[in-house]
């Protein structure tokens, strides 16, 4: 028997629920339904506490279920035969599938049916949902979007990756204060070092806007000022304060680096006619070097300013990226983060 | 003997030179007077119809040449006994030392006493200096710096590299347009394609800014439309159009990306507990692999939209670096490149 959200929708009314709920968009990414299938069978399997339910064409998870053992208890169907797909147009999607595996997830947790919801789907389109079914935190001018960036000294953390474009200092001042917290409860940097993302160092380069948001973010004891292009691999800065255009740059081609990197150690090998047990060395090291350029490794990044867990990960994410988003919405869920961001940008 | 300035001053009245004539700053960078002394000796070696005035402190650029054997009549000093470092305050800088050696050698320039003018100095007090001594060509709204992008099929153009911090779509579109004339003329690729950087492929993407420039730049037959982060170093594009912020910290990032990667390479080698021949392989192919991101071979960049020729190379450029400055000043002096620029943008 597999269990419906009609239950758990009775169990919620009734708060004798014991386990905490995800709902995990089941035709999001580019390898569904297989992928968050498979991610929901392992978090459920790694937390006994946690329950999934998976969104999308219902007939169709099932049969991808029927291919794993999980604890029939804690996975959970909701149909949602709506299909967002990874290049529409955001706002149009949203307004025009209303049953899509993305509005049907976002609306339980409106509804409070569920404590956070997971994607890897559509990121333009989950933030545009996000944004509009889970609303803003009270003081927050714009909700945004974060991304992990790998540094020599570990995950870093660059706000604003892409949501949004056209910035007012104000706004990067709320980045700041949103990543500090995120760092802090979710990544476990006990005082992050917030820098703004600017051309030079001294407090009176950049734009206007750079220089305003300069003054604002002093108001944080754990800004370090400016941080240039050449500082974010080095890890001069655990939160990179920036526009949604520069992060977003920088999040696709801090990703594009290892092959790139790969290509040309190719042309250079082949050069030089190493011989197998060279080559093998080589790759096997730089594979091991470019661990922290892996996506897969991190699960998810979260949407920080909506008034909800709401996080998104990249469209080609493994069953296991998947399963670390869901256990890190699980984790957001208990910490509280939403109520401090209210608190900080009060 | 060593020639004086008045000596070409009156060559040039008379229009009887025969040498193209570059001034060179050797005040600027991180190792002056050396580096751009010793440059402009292997310059004038290599190119025997070129002359080069070197401006700053007299006495201090004779001490450095009497260590070199070169051909008298063909290097020439400027007594400018002003130095801006490298850090001062551009238009403060450019303002208050007019003897200093970029002030008097674009001074030269302008009076057309010599053909180009080329420095390692202070990037912001080069722009500001070449902008209000040389002026803008007619139609150029902002005159802009392009940088040498390493991509893995070969060297792109990155324009602008963080002159202009606030730019208007036009601006943007006359980047692409001087980006093509100097990739067609000056790195002599036959067909530039310009593509501009975004945050996503469609041409809907991006700011209102990026929407105009992306309708304006459709006017260039060899536009390729939308470049994202991961299209640079997969050298999707010749030029990379860009405004300065995005431009600035791209080119520094780029500039990190040996030192981060050898960085966690290390680490990883030091895990396994490589030997000694297996540590001298690997550090070799990464040197090799890495060339491209070496700024030393491509000299330095120029100043486009300026009336005239100027252009500035890496602080830490060696004199090898700074002998390839001179003679592409030697060239752009030789291709008309800003009659061209002047025809593009009327």
């Amino acid at each position: 028997m597999i269990i419906t959200v009609m239950d758990i929708a009775c169990d919620v009314r009734n708060r004798n629920y014991k386990h905490m709920k995800i709902a995990v968009d089941a035709f999001g990414g580019d390898h569904f339904p297989e992928n968050p299938v498979r991610g929901a069978v392992l978090a459920v399997r790694e937390n006994d506490r946690l329950a999934v339910i998976l969104t999308g064409p219902e007939e169709e998870i099932k049969k991808e279920l029927a291919n794993h053992d999980y604890p029939k208890d804690r996975i959970i169907l909701q149909d949602a035969p709506e299909i967002i797909g990874m290049d529409e147009s955001p706002a149009q999607a949203v307004r025009n599938k209303p049953h899509s595996s993305i509005v049907v997830g976002l609306g339980m947790h409106q509804k409070g049916m569920v404590d956070g919801f997971v994607s890897a789907g559509n990121t333009g389109a989950l933030m545009a949902a996000s944004a509009f079914i889970l609303g803003r935190l009270d003081g927050v001018i714009r909700p945004t979007i974060a991304t992990f960036y790998p540094t020599v000294k570990g995950l870093g953390l660059m706000i604003d990756a892409g949501a949004n474009l056209e910035v007012k200092p104000e706004m990067l001042f709320q980045f700041g204060v949103m990543g500090n917290i995120y760092a802090r409860d979710m990544m476990g940097i006990d005082t992050p070092r917030i820098g703004l993302l600017n051309v030079g160092e001294e407090k009176e380069k950049g734009s206007e806007t750079l220089k305003k948001a300069y003054q604002l973010l002093q108001a944080l004891p754990n800004f370090v000022g400016n941080i240039e292009g050449r500082d974010v691999l080095a890890g001069k800065a655990d939160v990179f304060v920036c526009d949604g255009i520069t992060g977003n740059i920088l999040l696709k081609f801090g990703e594009s680096i290892p092959d790139a990197l790969k290509m040309l150690l190719m042309g250079v090998i082949k050069k030089r006619q190493l011989d197998k047990e060279q080559v093998a060395l080589v790759t096997s090291l730089l594979q091991e070097a470019f661990m922290p350029f892996d996506y897969q490794r991190v699960g998810g990044v979260p949407f920080l300013g909506v008034n909800g867990i709401s996080m998104v990960g990249h469209g080609g994410s493994s069953p296991e990226a998947i399963k670390n988003m869901i256990l890190n919405a699980v984790r957001m869920a208990e910490s509280d983060i939403n109520k401090k961001i209210i608190a900080s940008v009060a």
